[in-house]
This record gives structure tokens, sequence and C-alpha cells, in this order.
């Protein structure tokens, strides 16, 4: 191990928030080096595409979480070993994309066979592991905020597999195989590309539809009141995470991070101020039954006292959240409907 | 199935409360059968010595926990199948006693493959299933009392194991394969038999042991609180949560069952007004820092409020502990000392 370079191993590190993540990484930090555990060459190339030039400080590890051992390629340990610093544990099925015994052998196994890969590196290693959980640990009834000690009783299989893994992450921290902390992210808004079949997705598709000239619709009424933070915000979170102090956590491992409390209407109105009437009028109301259903079960608001002290940072209104949009992905360019 | 009858598939039948827990269902239910999952002819002989003749309404069902489907011999899916109304699932493995990961092999695990086990018969299909958790699903730092909203933060991996097993009864429950319920017991209190290796396992030697005219043990100072109930009060809950119509359980599916929160202080004034000061002479305080260390972690206060308003009742002070053992295990003859 050189010393000063400081190695992240990363899982899921090919997706929306993992590209991202290893971007500012290797940005933010000219030591850092990444090992990145992927499972096919389709998506080394995903990355590759992302990164540029900065790949070149990004070492692929051919594996797969869903085996036991990561099943990882020849040599691969030596990445995982006493020169990795923090593991960042992305890897995740969202539930509504397989079935659900798919997405937990992700979301629990994939977490136990990272964790039981770091352990099997013995006593000597106790690398700093973030989680990336969600608030989907949550269900109803909620208080008016929910605070730093709520309990975690999910209403989705999805919400209960990252439980699990909650559990798990501080149960190999107390007995000393590494040094973990759950982060549990807001929905993520504004998710950039395509519309996913996620039941949150129209969250993200009436602020970023409209900002291209596209319609969106809205299956929900307006007083519908959710807890968001931008892509930049959640990475943010991750890097934050992946290098603070461990004495600052104490026993507690999983936490609530901050973001921004907001009606759909007062997003609209956000939408409406940063790019005009034209722009809101392109989000077309269609009420939906089974979405409302689902929605009305997610949390609104919460109080994440503990984040702050510990120093992570959200957006603080959804303007804001809006504009790390339109500058990480437009191009800093609003009102394209006009154009 | 016969009208009226009412078949219980039970794990861990053999163990303890589990042997206790027939016994009772069989005497006061006299429609009852048991199913009862047994690993060894061994473990099943222990059981028909329990039972007497009870024992001819056990069905001793051969398999293993452990194993993807239970392992159940043959012909034995019957007796899990449509006739099987409610599922009483103790089988567990105190961390103790073995490796951990042995331990999450049954109570991790097993759990699932029970669950699994009972998804696998079919939409028809859709028994009350009781699952033994454990007041070990909580850790610190506690308020003055613990609520039902208390998070479930443990310090040990046995109450990690139990807590994950409460989110999988939770989930395969809201997903309608069965009808759940996690009770958590208090620490059970007195425990008849031999003294055993539990860190816990003092607080049922300092009665025990001098009610029989045998020394004990103290490890710890008499100002350490706990939360306690009977053997028969915990097959009280058990039969209970077998029986309790479901409409009145709601989403949330695990709660903590009613204890009595004593002093070592107050439990010996207990032991001193039912069996007198020779009894609690025999009380040897030896302090010790490892169980001081443990005992300081663990729980001392509940408000149960769900659980007693849903019927679940648990003896109301300490000198009621001591009685139901010297009824249930002493032939209530009290002063063996002074024979």
């Amino acid at each position: 191990m050189r010393p000063g370079v400081f190695t992240v191993f990363i899982t899921g590190g090919t997706g929306l928030i993992g590209r991202a993540a290893i971007a500012r990484l290797l940005r933010q930090h000219p030591d850092v080096r990444i090992a990145a555990l992927v499972r096919s060459g389709e998506r080394w190339r995903s990355l590759v595409t992302t990164l540029g030039p900065l790949v070149a400080r990004v070492v692929p590890v051919r594996g797969d979480i869903t085996c036991d051992g990561l099943a990882l390629g020849r040599g691969a340990h030596h990445w995982l070993e006493r020169h990795s610093r923090a593991v960042v544990h992305l890897a995740a099925d969202t539930v509504f994309s397989r079935s659900r015994d798919a997405a937990r052998a992700v979301n629990v196994d994939g977490t136990r066979h990272l964790l039981e890969a770091v352990r099997s590196l013995g006593s000597g290693y106790r690398p700093r592991l973030v989680f990336s959980s969600s608030i989907a640990v949550f269900g109803p009834p909620f208080p008016e905020a929910i605070g730093d000690d709520h309990l975690a009783a999910p209403l989705t299989s999805y919400g209960t597999q990252k439980a699990i893994a909650e559990l798990l992450v501080s149960d190999y921290t107390r007995r000393g195989f590494l040094d973990g902390i759950s982060i549990r992210l807001p929905t993520i808004c504004v998710r950039p590309g395509e519309p996913n079949k996620a039941a949150s997705g129209f969250f993200s598709s009436i602020i970023r539809e409209p900002l291209s000239g596209h319609e969106a619709v809205l299956p929900v009424p307006e007083d519908v009141r959710h807890w968001f933070a931008s892509p930049r915000a959640a990475v943010g979170f991750l890097v934050h995470a992946a290098t603070l102090d461990q004495d600052a956590l104490g026993g507690r491992r999983a936490l609530t991070m901050p973001g921004v409390s907001a009606t759909v209407g007062e997003m609209i109105e956000s939408l409406r101020r940063i790019a005009g009437a034209e722009a809101v009028e392109l989000i077309r109301r269609v009420p939906d039954e089974a979405t409302m259903r689902m929605v009305a079960s997610w949390p609104g608001r919460f109080h994440t006292r503990r984040a702050q002290e510990l120093g992570f940072e959200a957006e603080t209104d959804f303007d804001e959240i809006i504009r790390a949009h339109v500058e990480d992905e437009l191009n800093g360019v609003v009102g394209a409907v006009a154009a």
C-alpha cells in the first residue's frame, strides 16, 4: 500500500448514483483509486463512457454480489484487501424491476456476501463500509416529522430488505469486522434519464420532462408530501460517509439523511419559478388510484438532527433541487420549452 | 379436515417453553392436535416423557428447520397443509450455546425456510403464524420505559437475528402468505432445570437454587433492573397469540409482551417473603465485570399497552413469578431449605 493512496471498493458503481459518486470521488480526491465490482463487460463500458480519462484510476473487479464469496475473479480479493480503506455498497435491486426473490438475492444475500467477504480477510482489516439504505425502511403510522429514533417498520419488501441489511451492517460493525454506516437516502429527485417503472418515478418526471419541453403525467393530488434530495446531494452523502470520523458515529449505525420536504404543489411552484408557466402547463393530471394508495403510506417529513450534526448536507428547498438538475444535466440551460 | 379439529404445527416444541406450550394447548383445547417438527428421535422421546397420555394427540413430523424446504420427511407436508390452522415457531438457537453462524442458520434461515414452506402451499392457505421473538431486539440508549414504537436496535447477534426474523414475518404477512405475529418475550424467569450458560441465567438461579436449598451466585449489583415473565406467562402469550383475532392486530406485527420490571434487590425481597431469610442467605455475591457490562445494556422497563389491549397477560409482581415456579415445578412446596 502506497502511503496517501486511498482505494475505495464500490459495488453498484455502474448505476445512476454509483457513476456520479465515482466521478465525484476521483475529481475531489486526487489520491483516490476505485475498485469497482462489475458483473459484465457491458456495465464496465457504461462506466468508461461516463468517466472519460478519469477511468485510468478505476480498476474493474469481475464478480457477482449474489454469489457467496462474490464469485470474485482471479486476483480480485487483492482489491478488497488491506489497501481498500473504504467499501461503498450501492448494489441494489429495486423490487419493481424484477421479482421480490431476485431482489432479495441482491439486497439481503448480496449484502451478507459482501460483509462476509470483508470479514474473511481477517482481524487486521476493518474498513469503513457505507451502505446505501433508504427511507423505505419506514412505514405508517408516522408522526408529523420522523425523528432519528423512529422504528423501522417497512411496508414494502424493498424496505424490508433494506432494514435487514441495516441490521447486518450494525451487527458486523459491533463484532469488529468492519466500520459500517447505513445511510437512508431520501427519494432521489430529479433523476436524469428515461422515466422508470418505480411508483415514485412521477416525482422526477413532472420536473424533468417539462424542463425539456415534454409532457409528464401526475397521478396524485397536489397535497401529497414527500422527502427529496438531488442526485448531487446523494453523492455528497456517500462521499462524506466514506470519510467521516468513526468516533462521531457511536453505536447506532443507521442514519436518515437530510432532505427537502415538499408537496407536489410546492414542487410545481418551484418549477414555475424556474421554468415558467409554459413548463407547468406540460403537467397532465391523470389520477391513479393504485399510485395514490401506495404514496399515501410514504413518509413526508423527517427531523435528521444526527446526520446534520455529523456534517451531512442536502438542499434546503425544492428550487435548489431543480437548479442542481439544470446545472448537472442540462448544462445550465433553463427553459428548453421556449427554444 | 374434520370440523372442530384444530391442528397446530409447532417448531421448537421440544424445548422448555415448547413442551409446556404443547401441554397447555392440549389440556385447554380438547379439539387441538399438534404436529411437532422434530429433528431426532431423542428429542421426540423428551416430549413423550413430558406429555404422558396427552401425546396421543401429537404427531411427530421429521424435519430440519435449517434446511431449505425444512427437509420434511415423507408425507410430512400433509401436516403443514390446509388443516394446520396455526403455526407456532419457537425453534431458536441462543448464540451463547454455539457459534453465531450456526445460530443464524436456525434463527434467520430457519425462519425463512418455514415462511417459504407455508408460502409454497399456495394462495388458499394463510395460517396464523406465531413467532417467538425477544426483548433482545432492543439496545440502548433506552428511555425510562420502552414503548410499543421503540426502534429495534439490537446490540447482540441474537437480537439482530430475532429482529431480522420479525421483519420477515411482517413482510410475508403483508404479502398475504400468512397471518403472522411476532411476540417479544421478556426474560423467562424462573427457568426450571439446570443452570444454563446464558449471561441472563443468574436471574433464574438466584431464585431457583435457594428455593431447593442450593447456593446461587449473583454476579451483578442489586440495583440492576430487568424485565421478566414466568414460563407459565410465556406459554399463555403463545396460546393467546395463536388464537387472537387478526383484525385486532393491524399492520405492525411485532409486539412486546407484558412482564414484571424488577431490580435484583426486589427479586431478593420477594424470595425473602416467600422462602425466608435462610433462602436469601444462599445467594453468594461474586461480582463479575463481564456480566455486569453485558447486563448494563439490557432493557429494564416497558410500556406494553398494545399487547395488554390485545389481551396478553403476565404476572403483576415478582412474588407472583416465584409462586408460579413453586406451583408448577415444586408441587407447591416452599422452603425445601428447611427440609
